[in-house]
């Protein structure tokens, strides 16, 4: 664990206001220097040799809100604080980011504690409302996270097909953690064939809040957005993105039936077993320019 | 939704005496007939060509323990009551499989109930005792998950390389759903070159729950056998495992530093990146005997 504390200085974040409140200061405190996200290890391979690799890092974070504990999270621990907000707001614990009053990480003892002016709504009936888990394994979703989901109005998305092959492959220059150390999984916010943010984590939920808590700090709105990930589109994954706003969801990987159902009914456009010149639209074509002359697939 | 009820016919399962208790009988049932696992789509390609595709189901499967909801899990729905009991008996719900009474299975209401001969542990302080979640995504585990490590004593393993290759080639003859579909985890338990079981989920945790289920329900000890899977190797991976009493651990994927270091304690052998002739031993490469001639890697 690293000790350097010389990023122990209060960051003043200004999250830009909400409709409901007046723009107010939102205070970021780290106790910690960045936290190492592969470490060296050796490793033999099939002639015998003695390799050297890395290999990511998990830890744990607990995330507490107002002093409760909300979750624990085993995260590769890339961007905590907003992996916190993230995973506070898409659960629904927090709706109005100007309630924000303040996130302290704290490595020396993972934790991720967030702090609101006002108090919350009932955190006990919330977290007893918990029943849903992800498809990526068994992940906690509170009784909130599936509501709402009616109101959400996608606009609808103008892509190319050329503007697709750009962007996936400017993608090729992120992915760091993986090309080092493998075993995680990498997200990104783009827009055209730019990368705005792109985050690894050894949980691919993880990665997803964590772009969703850059986005909801930032007031972002996702109407010109495309999000990419390595992940499978899982139901979870898909109404993660929704409730970012974002109507075209590209995977390097596949799709589940119950993602596909939930894009279809909430208009995302879903690009799966996009590599290389191939991918697979599963909903949403006729958003999509054929302007690129490519050879027949296999 | 299949509602043919043909199989609505109670199955008696035997499970094998458990140390404390004398044989008695288990009963499973099965409200409906098996559920599909993939179902067909149109996608348009690169090219611009509808093709037929196929996707991975995904449902919902709430477990009942006497009566009381404990979790819902997004899953395939292959085994779905191999996965309940494999969930219990994982997160510490029940230890004793011969306390076991029945579990009912129903599709129609995506439930699966598991009923006890006597009441379990409390189950309410069970649930309170929920604060890790998995390395892949957000998965729920409780309190009692990373309790009796230290009690884990695993026989050290003696393996061949050509058995490892032998067994990676026969396992090419699984993986259906991922072959028809894609978006699905496999794992399998193994024994020499041999796969003695092998399942596949939308979640590779309720993969790994489903064989522990199977294992525990017919009191299988783990000593000989090798855990393939096809996902990374996190934390609650290699802990899931090392609860089989399997000290072998062959993945296609990586490895996380805390699942290696989990390992490392718990005297697993770690196979990671097995694909084709390449693997990488991250621990135990002094159990591996390398038989096989190979060309250095680069």
């Amino acid at each position: 664990m690293i000790s350097d504390n010389s990023s122990n200085i209060p960051q003043q974040i200004q999250p830009k206001d909400s409709p409901s409140q007046p723009k107010r200061s939102f205070t970021f405190v780290k106790t910690q220097a960045e936290v190492p996200l592969t470490i060296a290890v050796k490793a033999v391979d099939e002639t015998g040799e003695v390799i050297d690799k890395h290999v990511a890092c998990e830890r744990p974070l607990t995330v507490y809100l107002n002093w409760r504990p909300i979750v624990t999270l085993m995260t590769l621990g890339a961007k905590p604080e907003s992996l916190a907000l993230g995973y506070l707001k898409n659960q629904g614990f927090i709706s109005d980011v100007s309630q924000l009053e303040s996130v302290i990480v704290d490595w020396g003892v993972n934790s991720a504690a967030v702090l609101t002016r006002e108090q919350t709504a009932d955190i006990d009936k919330k977290l007893s409302e918990k029943t849903v888990t992800s498809g990526c394994g068994q992940g906690t979703v509170y009784g909130s996270f599936m509501q709402d989901l009616e109101d959400i109005q996608l606009p609808r998305p103008s892509l190319k097909q050329s503007t697709l092959y750009s962007l996936l492959k400017n993608i090729n220059e992120y992915n760091d953690t993986y090309k080092n150390a493998g075993a995680v999984h990498g997200c990104g916010v783009c827009e055209a064939d730019q990368i705005l943010a792109f985050v690894e984590d050894v949980g691919r939920h993880n990665a997803v809040d964590t772009l969703a808590g850059d986005m909801w700090l930032a007031q972002d709105r996702g109407d010109n957005k495309i999000f990419y990930t390595t992940g499978r589109l899982t139901s979870e994954m898909v109404i993660k993105v929704a409730k970012m706003g974002i109507p075209v969801l590209l995977s390097r990987s596949g799709v589940t039936q119950m993602g596909l159902e939930l894009a279809q009914n909430l208009g995302i456009t879903i690009i799966a077993r996009a590599k290389g010149r191939h991918f697979l639209v599963y909903h949403g074509s006729e958003n999509l320019e054929f302007d690129v002359n490519t050879s027949p697939s296999k």
